[in-house]
């Protein structure tokens, strides 16, 4: 149910039954490996095409969380999903194979999340027995669409960010072992100026502050209700961004609760990332692999995930547009016995 | 809540408190010219790219919308919507412009009433007080992203539709006065081997069947149940396909009940639309524009209103893909006093 103008508190507590997380060789190399179900070696991952590669990374992902959650697709109503690629692509056809009925959504880099907090309204509200919610990226497919191609090697300058391989999926039911999830904020759309497709960070920054204090003044809580707040892909410019905005605005946010997922992802020392990792699958595979682990094992307790979006379309840029950001956030917690009211 | 297994039934009968309809001047000089609520006389609408023109439809719609439904835009708790540019760029900068929370969705030109299905089951649930959801689309910059370059002015053959420029807008409450949303159907994706992005008509006919065929096995109607039951963008061809699978499962549809939206918003004999209108707009004008009036004026009682999407995208076909379709339906009524669900 509504709470506040823009966020949802989930009362009969909808549980993440399981979750996958299927990368390519880049994001096995890289400091969350062991937390991941399949990493492959190579990024074509057997097919003819970057595209049909992300597209089979959506639908082994989507396949071992449903198997995971010992149902049988028949038995998932919805599949609720979207990624980068133009129309939704990877989405779309990975469903043709899921044959599941398919809400398609779209928000960038924040659609992990935005299709999560639609899952668990849905699943809150008797809307479904079963949901599928999951997302991809892959490097390749997005670097030619949406900057230059890939054979062309351009160098990049260190606000750019490294679109992350991979997909994260998670069947959400009204039952069942596993986090919880307890509330949602759904983002708006903000627009700093920013032009630059090689600066998602600071594009997606001020969207991830909004979100953020949205859903504290929505929930009445602060930065303190949580063990971790973690941005979708905003990596470092866009994190050191967002951390000096909330300075601004006096909201104490702790230096070693605040993360983010496309900080988490890779090894800074070793791998050529720029300001960090970005793409659907980046909080898509750190939540649904790293975090979701952790909850259960206990060591984290409530969590806020953030995922952030950089709107960029290349044809908007080209007409001398800036890029807006938009980030949604979904509150988990590991066990279901603290209200998030605070009352 | 749920009802069978890809269906949800709305008991609070969220209503549509307003809509509204913008098109371009050749949907001006076609049937249904009284229905809408501005025609513009240039396509390029004040602005200096059809993109541009595109977002400024939906901007106008969307405001004409909240404005008739007597509240400001910081009444409106989500905006859903999406429309046919990669990253669905039209809604996503009109939403910039509107500074309302935004749910992004995509199904093609299925996206009007997956945004009112979900808009509908926001408002039946207690998610929101007030949620708009809003689609569009723009023949030329369609024409230069999915076919050829506009200004090469390519022939079409007899299977091709012309998509339509214009924007249709809903704004849903928990009360006041109009239309009822009483149920509606989520699709699965179907493909049937069609290739050719030329004919339509052809990929969606067979998902708005599987659809309208779960509709009628979800809530345990018939075609009866409905003054109307109308099809999206299904054309002449795909309308003809449609017909044909239907009579071949002996599933009883009346011919002047079975209608489709890219069949009455352009006049046949005197507009080259070959087999006829598709597009986001197709089906959110004429519904928005022309259904729902009807309805109010007490001359339709109850409609289902079936959103057919090709999940067309050309880097797919490039690569030797087919097109998949899907179809999006929502039961809508004039008065909120007959139960759905038969019993």
């Amino acid at each position: 149910m509504l709470k506040g103008h823009q966020s949802w508190v989930f009362r009969n507590k909808p549980v993440i039954v399981s979750t996958a997380a299927v990368v390519g060789p880049f994001e096995g190399r890289g400091p969350l490996a062991e937390d991941f179900d399949i990493i492959h070696g190579d990024s074509f991952i057997g097919q003819d095409s970057w595209e049909k590669a992300e597209r089979t990374l959506l639908e082994e992902a989507s396949t071992i969380a449903i198997e995971r959650a010992g149902i049988t697709k028949e038995q998932v109503q919805f599949h609720i999903g979207g990624d980068l690629l133009n129309q939704i692509m990877s989405s779309s056809y990975a469903s043709r194979t899921l044959t599941i009925p398919y809400i398609g959504v779209f928000g960038a880099c924040s659609t992990s999340m935005e299709s999560l907090a639609l899952a668990s309204y849905l699943i809150d509200t008797g809307g479904a027995k079963h949901v599928l919610a999951a997302t991809c990226s892959h490097n390749s497919s997005a670097e030619k669409q949406f900057r230059y191609p890939t054979e062309y090697g351009s160098q990049k300058p260190p606000t750019a960010q490294y679109t992350a391989t991979g997909s994260g999926a998670a069947v959400v039911a009204g039952s069942g072992s596993g986090p919880v999830v307890v509330a949602a904020t759904i983002g708006r759309v903000v627009d700093m100026g920013i032009k630059d497709p090689f600066n998602m960070g600071a594009a997606m920054a001020p969207a991830a502050v909004d979100t953020i204090t949205a859903h504290f003044r929505d929930l009445q809580v602060g930065p303190d209700h949580y063990d971790m707040i973690v941005t979708g892909d905003l990596a470092k410019v866009g994190h050191d961004i967002a951390s000096e905005l909330f300075d601004k605005h006096n909201i104490p946010m702790h230096k070693t609760r605040f993360r983010d997922c496309g900080m988490m992802l890779y090894d800074y020392d070793k791998q050529m990332v720029q300001a960090g990792g970005s793409g659907c699958a980046c909080s898509a595979v750190v939540t649904y692999g790293h975090l979701i682990r952790k909850l259960r094992k206990g060591e984290l307790k409530r969590i806020l995930v953030v995922a952030t979006g950089s709107l960029h379309s290349p044809l908007a840029i080209q007409q001398g547009e800036s890029i807006p950001g938009i980030a949604h956030a979904v509150a988990i917690e590991a066990v279901p016995e603290s209200p998030v009211e605070g009352g």
